[in-house]
C-alpha cells in the first residue's frame, strides 16, 4: 500500500488493500486494540444530512483518541463556493479554495459529504464538490459520501461480506434496485458495484429499465471486478436475477437516462410497486442474507418481514462503519 | 436498586434511590470525586431544543471521562419515524427501529428527547418517541424529557428541594399554572407532581378550570406520594393555595380538556394574566422559595422582581442539572 | 497585565498586553508548549454562522485540554431576549439573564458571536448582546465577533503583521473598502483599525465617501493609535490611499451615515465596482502584502490573480486563528 491523499471510491490501496482495511475493521470489533492518534483531528464537513458516518465517524476518531470537529454549511458555517474563477455575488460567501486549505491548518485530515445535485449529469459525473475539497486540501481528504461514491460505507459492506461469506470471490450477490418516493443519488449502488468489483465477487444489478447507472462507473467497476476475477451483469428482471443469490443488497436510485426528465422518472417509479422486496422475492435465492446501507423505508424499499427476520443484516453491517472507519483513520494517519 | 434500562420518569429506583442521586448531585456539587468511565459513550438525540440539557449532559458525561455525541433528527440527522409497520412514503426516510439500534453500537447509553405533539392525546398518553427508544434500544435510555416527563428536571429539583427544606416530607409546596403566549406540554408539571410525591412533599397544584393535568398521570402519582407520606390536591383559587407554603414552583402546561380545542384554550388563557407570579403573590407565602424549571418568559408566566429576587432557586436549581446528570450517568453506567 | 471579565475588542490587557498575546500565537505556532486546562470548559453561543471561530476555538481549547460545547440559539438551543424589563411574550422563550449564570454554572469561561442588526445605529453601537452576556456572566466573556469588534480576528491579524513586519509602528498599512452583494457590519473594520492602533502602524482608512465607520469608534481608536505613536488618516480616494503600502487589508462594510436608507446605500454600492481590489490596485503598493478575514467573495471584494498570488496572507492568517486563540484562552484562565 501507499499513502492515499484521497479516500474517494475505495479502490485507492488496491483491491488487496481494500480487503486489508476491511478485515481490520472486523478484528478491532473483535477486539484488537486500536493505534492512538492523541494529537490529531479531523474537521468532517457534512453538505448533506447523516446519522451513521456522523456518529461513527465521531466515535471511531475519539476511540482512538483524536479529536473530530463537525461543520453544516448552511446551518452552522458559511455556504461553500466550488467553482473556479465564478464572480462571487450570489448565495455562497466563501470559496472552497480558501475553507480547505484554513481548516486544514486545524486539521489532519479532512472529511466532505456533499451528495449530487440530480440536476446536470457532468457536474455529478465530476464530482464537484469532493474534487475540489481534494484539489485545495494540503492534507488528506476522506469521503462520507460524495456524488459519485460512498467508500465508507462500502469498506463496512466488505466487512459485512467477509464476515458472512469467508471468501466473496464469484459469490452470488445480487444488488436490486427497490422503490421509493423520492429521487437518490447513486453513489450507494456505484460504490457497492466497487465493493463487489474489488472484493472478486459474481454480482448482478437488477433493475427496471432505464434506471442505468452511470455508464462510465459501470465499465470503470466492471474492468476492477474482471481483474480480481469477479463479474458484473446487469438484468431488467429481478425475480430471475435473485435465483441462487446468496446476498441481496437493497437500494433506490435514479436513472442516468432521466436527468431532465425527473417527471417522467417519478411516473414510471409509481408504477414499479412489484420491485419491493418481500418474503416471498427472498424465497427464490439459497437463503440469503438481506443488506442495506440505511436509512431504509420499511414497507416500500423492504417489507418488514425481511427487515425483521434473522437473515437481515443491516444493524451489524451499519455496526461495523465505527470499526471500518477506526481502520481507516488508523491507515490515513500512518 | 436494581438496574433501569430506562430512565423515563424518575421512579425507576423507587423513592430512596431517587432521592439517593439527588444527594449525590448535592455531594457532586460539593465536591465529592466522580467515578470515571473513560471507555463508555452516550449519543444524545434532540428531536427539540435545548440549552440546559444538552449542555449539562455534554458537561457531565465530559467530566467523568465519557465520550458524548448529540444528534438533531431533522437538522443534522434523518427525520424518524416511530411506528409499527407504517408504508413509509412520507417525511421520514428512517425508522427508529434501524437507528437506535444502529446508535447502539455506537454508544453505551442513548438519550431522547421528544416533546409532546398536542394534537393527539392518546400519542402523547402513550410518549410514543421515548416508547419506541426504548423498546429498541440493547442499551439503557435516558429520557431527556419525553411527552410525559422530565425526569433529569425531576432530579435537579429534588436536589433544590432536599438542599432548601432539609426533609422534605409533608412540607407545604405549590406548583402554580402560569400565564404564557403558547401551548406548553405537561412534561415538567407531571414531572414536578412525580417529584413530591417521592420525596413524600405536600403538594397543592393550583391551575385554572379546565387546566387539568392527564387524569391518568395524577391519580398515579397520587398513589406514589401516598405510599411515601405526602399528598396531592388540586386547587383553582392560586391565592389561598399560596398561603402557607415554602416553595413556590411556577409553570404553564395545557390543559388535558383542550385536546382538538386549542382555539378555545387560547382564549381561555388570554383572559389568565392575573395568574402571573408577582411579589404580592408571593407574599402570601411562608417566605417561599421560587423554582422554575426555565426557559422561563419574564413578566408574563413570573415578574422579575420575583427572578430578581434572593429567593429565587432557578439558577442554583439549573446549576445542579449538572451534577444530577452526573450522578445518573455513574447510576446507569454501574 | 491585569484579569479581564469580557475580551470584547482586544484593548482589555492594553497595547503591550495585546502585541504579548500576538508575540504567544506565533510562539505557540512555532511549537512552544502550551499550558494545560484538563478541568477547564469554554461553551460558545453563537448567534451567526461560523467556521473559523468556531473550529479554531474547538481545536485550541481540546489542545489546551479543555472541554468545549458549542450552542446555536434559535437552531439547538433557545432564541434569547436581551432586553431589560420586556413582557416576554414575543419569540424568545428566554432571557440572557437566566441563559448566562446557568451557562456559568457549566463552564469557565463563555463565548459569544452576535453581529450587528444594522437597523438601529443605537442598538448597535450599544453591542447589546455581548453586553447582556458580559452584565449577567459571572464567569469571563470572550468575543467571538460582536456588533462593534472582531477581537479574535484582531489578535490574528497582529500576529500576522508582527509575523510579516518585524516591528509595525508607523509602517503605511491600508484598510480599503471592497465591493460586495450586501450590506455588512462594521465589527471587523473597526477591530482592524484598533488593531493597528495598539500596534502603532500608520493607518490610511479608504473607502469611499458614505462609507464611514462609526465616528465615535473612530475617534477612540485614533487616541489609541496617537498613544502608541501610531496615526489613523481617512481617504477617499483608493489609488493614492495604496501609494507606498506595505500592507492592503480588504473589507466590505455598509456606511455609517446610511442606517435607515439601505435601499439609498445599495445603489450607491451596485456603483462602486471599480473598488475591486485587483493585481493593477496591488502594483501601485510597494509590493505589499494582501489580508483579509474571510469569507472572502472572489472576484467582488478582491480578484483571484491576487487572493491567488504570493503575496496574499489569508491562509496563514486565518491558521494563525488557532494559535491566538490558545494563547488568548491561556490568559484568560490564569
Amino acid at each position: 500500500m501507499t499513502a492515499a491523499s484521497t479516500w474517494a471510491d475505495g479502490s485507492e490501496f488496491g483491491a488487496d488493500g481494500f480487503a486489508a482495511l476491511a478485515r481490520r475493521g472486523l478484528d478491532l470489533r473483535g477486539g484488537a486494540s486500536a493505534r492512538r492518534f492523541p494529537g490529531k483531528r479531523i474537521v468532517n464537513v457534512f453538505f448533506d444530512s447523516s446519522l451513521r458516518t456522523r456518529t461513527s465517524m465521531e466515535a471511531a476518531a475519539h476511540d482512538l483518541g483524536m479529536h473530530c470537529v463537525t461543520l453544516n454549511p448552511g446551518k452552522d458555517a458559511w455556504k461553500l463556493e466550488h467553482r473556479d474563477g465564478v464572480v462571487m455575488d450570489g448565495d455562497c460567501p466563501e470559496h472552497v479554495k480558501e475553507a480547505v486549505p484554513v481548516l486544514a491548518e486545524y486539521a489532519d485530515l479532512l472529511g466532505v459529504r456533499a451528495f449530487a445535485g440530480l440536476k446536470d449529469p457532468e457536474d455529478d459525473a465530476a464530482d464537484a464538490m469532493l474534487g475540489a475539497f481534494q484539489r485545495w486540501s494540503p492534507v488528506p481528504v476522506i469521503s462520507l459520501e460524495s456524488a459519485r461514491f460512498h467508500p465508507l460505507q462500502g469498506l463496512a459492506d466488505a466487512a459485512t461480506l467477509l464476515h458472512e461469506l469467508g471468501d466473496v470471490r464469484k459469490k452470488r450477490v445480487v444488488m436490486t434496485w427497490a422503490p421509493h418516493p423520492r429521487t437518490l443519488p447513486q453513489a450507494v449502488p456505484n460504490q457497492f458495484a466497487m465493493t463487489c468489483a474489488l472484493l472478486g465477487a459474481d454480482l448482478t444489478i437488477a433493475h427496471p429499465e432505464g434506471f442505468d447507472l452511470d455508464p462510465a462507473v459501470l465499465a470503470r467497476v466492471s474492468g476492477i471486478a474482471a481483474t480480481n476475477g469477479g463479474r458484473i451483469a446487469v438484468s431488467h428482471d429481478q425475480d430471475e436475477s435473485l435465483r441462487g443469490a446468496v446476498v441481496v443488497y437493497a437500494k433506490n436510485w435514479s436513472g442516468w437516462s432521466y436527468y431532465g426528465h425527473r417527471e417522467v422518472e417519478a411516473a414510471r417509479r409509481a408504477t414499479l410497486g412489484s420491485w419491493t422486496v418481500t418474503g416471498a422475492k427472498m424465497a427464490k435465492t439459497e437463503d440469503a442474507a438481506f443488506m442495506h446501507c440505511l436509512p431504509v423505508r420499511r414497507n416500500v424499499v423492504v417489507a418488514d418481514e425481511v427487515l425483521d427476520s434473522n437473515r437481515s443484516l443491516v444493524i451489524a453491517e451499519a455496526g461495523l462503519r465505527r470499526w471500518t472507519a477506526m481502520a481507516l483513520l488508523e491507515r490515513m494517519l500512518s
